[in-house]
């Protein structure tokens, strides 16, 4: 059976450690979750693109979306670009339960695999601040961007740090998992945990029948009806709509491990910015306290991150503009799988930039 | 392990066998799929209400939806509403695969289990119509109508027998089932699959743990965004979303049996009007063929059975009309869950029969 690619127990993924920008691993310590449990000897991977300016004003955080390294966000990162590294300091931070920061495939006994304990959006966004402000030395944010779970860690920012963050971005992702949203995790965690081969977390080989059933169950949400309508994924370079299947979905989860997922699945399911400290459990409260000039974009068709929900979740954040990307690619509207999609973003935070 | 309650190998669903009215099972002997394979000894469950009227020109078909039996689909028959037993005399057949009609679950060998074979709806219907014409002497019916993979058959009795069928009201259906809902299906299968007890099939108890995986997935496609965001599933009797997801769901799966679930998904996913012979394969062709008076409904929210992919079909059928069902319950709109939408459907068949 194939090893994923990030089930190695100890990750090592650059030659620059420390602070250095470049990819390097951030270490925190012992973190103490804000659920008490204490995770040990945490470390937060992070790749960083360009230069931090002289008055340190530049800086932009784009955190990683589900099951995504942070090689694989790049898409609006370069040149010419929003996110342009001449300009900007971009900071990549690797989600908890990525496989390459602090994961259950990468801790050692007792905190490994099924025995990770479970993490939040805040636990990230927590972290993430120790990386920037301690590690960067970085006390005022131009821009937090993220796409999806990315986008969730961005209304974490905004809330838990108004006075640092001075724009935020965040596309096809709510503030706070939704009813149906959560429905729709439930069915793929209940795909890949159905295979006995998972053994409650405690495998030596990946589940890959399970990992195969989720990505196949995922694959009906992740893109809208009308992109298998118009065989859209003809574009992508698949030749048919099985080999889209396991030449997209199948493959990009085999490369994953199965707890690395489940956690980040929890983390996902169990979202709500409304528990951020002094928001006394509301989720309006809490994206009214948001100070950020803020783009809130959703996928036309995005069928778990529905424009309603993020329409609705725009309308609490004071001054925000909502806007809704026109695109029948669904949530992966987002993923910069397509020019015209990437372009509509890109002018999008090229123009709250400039703001 | 729980048995399901659709795997007895021999059925007895009634008192009254052959072609008496009330609940009984029509012979078809050896039966030549149009695949080619024979499926030998085939019975046809069914149920009838009310009686054929003198000149037999009372007659509605109502055949099946996915994984029920004849006795789940009863809501829109009674006195007073439109499928009213005192005016009409209403057949329901059951599809083959479902448990009652010869299925995996209780064909003997060699054709039992895995080992049964793959069925059309084209099948379904060349059968039903042995039901209906050898059976019960019917050359005329006044409507066939159906919900679901019954929307499906009623499409392909109005293609098949022009001559023979008066009116249709095929409702969250399809004539051919779309990429997206093929996707959807593979997810379910997948889930299910994925658990090893599953067996290839050859299981002696169901695959518990893979069913409710395929009922954990399946309930974030049967109802609507909006039906979980307003929790309308306390309106059904359910306590929490948990409780819907068990309650409600995974009951409703757990009941049946895994390889007869398989076969009607088989079914459901080749699902294609344009198979019908005569038409060269095409959709457009054998839509236009249709010759009955068809009033063809969508659920405004359903997620698989899309009102786009429905209103193009019905625009393919001669002077069709084509209804929305303003409803948030997704493709359960045409279920019978609420009064509201079941009121809906209600008068529309009525206004259709009275045409």
């Amino acid at each position: 059976m194939a090893k994923a690619s990030d089930t190695n127990r100890h990750v090592d993924i650059g030659s620059k450690a420390g602070v250095e920008p470049g990819e390097g691993r951030f270490p925190l310590g012992d973190f103490v979750l804000r659920s008490g449990a204490t995770l040990r000897g945490v470390t937060l991977a992070f790749k960083t693109h360009g230069s931090l300016n002289a008055d340190k004003s530049n800086a932009v955080i784009y955190p990683t979306s589900y099951g995504a390294h942070h090689s694989d966000i790049e898409w609006p990162i370069g040149p010419g670009k929003a996110l342009d590294p001449e300009r900007y300091f971009i900071v990549v931070p690797d989600m908890l339960g990525n496989g390459l920061s602090s994961s259950p495939s990468n801790m050692p006994p007792p905190q490994d695999r099924a025995h990770f304990p479970r993490v939040t959006v805040l636990d990230n966004v927590i972290a993430q601040h120790r990386l920037v402000a301690e590690g960067l030395g970085i006390s005022r944010i131009a821009l937090v961007v993220g796409w999806s779970m990315g986008a969730q860690q961005t209304f974490q920012w905004a809330a838990s740090h108004p006075e640092m963050v001075e724009r935020i971005a965040p596309f096809c992702g709510t503030a706070r998992t939704t009813a149906h949203n959560f429905v729709f995790l439930e069915g793929i965690k209940a795909a890949l945990t159905a295979d006995a081969a998972w053994k409650d977390g405690m495998y030596e080989d990946q589940p890959a029948r399970g990992i195969r059933a989720f990505a196949r169950v995922y694959a009906g949400w992740g893109f809208s009806q009308p992109f298998y309508r118009q065989e859209l994924y003809r574009q992508l370079g698949f030749s048919s709509l099985e080999d889209f299947l396991v030449g997209f979905w199948e493959r990009r989860f085999l490369r994953r491990d199965a707890n690395n997922l489940l956690s980040m699945l929890w983390t996902w399911q169990h979202n709500d910015l409304g528990a951020t400290p002094g928001c006394d459990g509301s989720l309006e409260q809490a994206l009214g306290s948001i100070r950020a000039k803020a783009l809130v974009m959703a996928g036309e068709t995005d069928l778990y991150f529905t424009p309603e929900d993020i329409r609705y979740e725009a309308s609490c954040i004071p001054g925000a503009e909502f806007r809704v990307i026109p695109s029948v690619w669904g949530h992966q509207a987002g993923n910069g799988l397509n020019p015209v999609d990437s372009r509509f973003i890109d002018q999008a935070l090229k123009g709250l930039l400039a703001a």
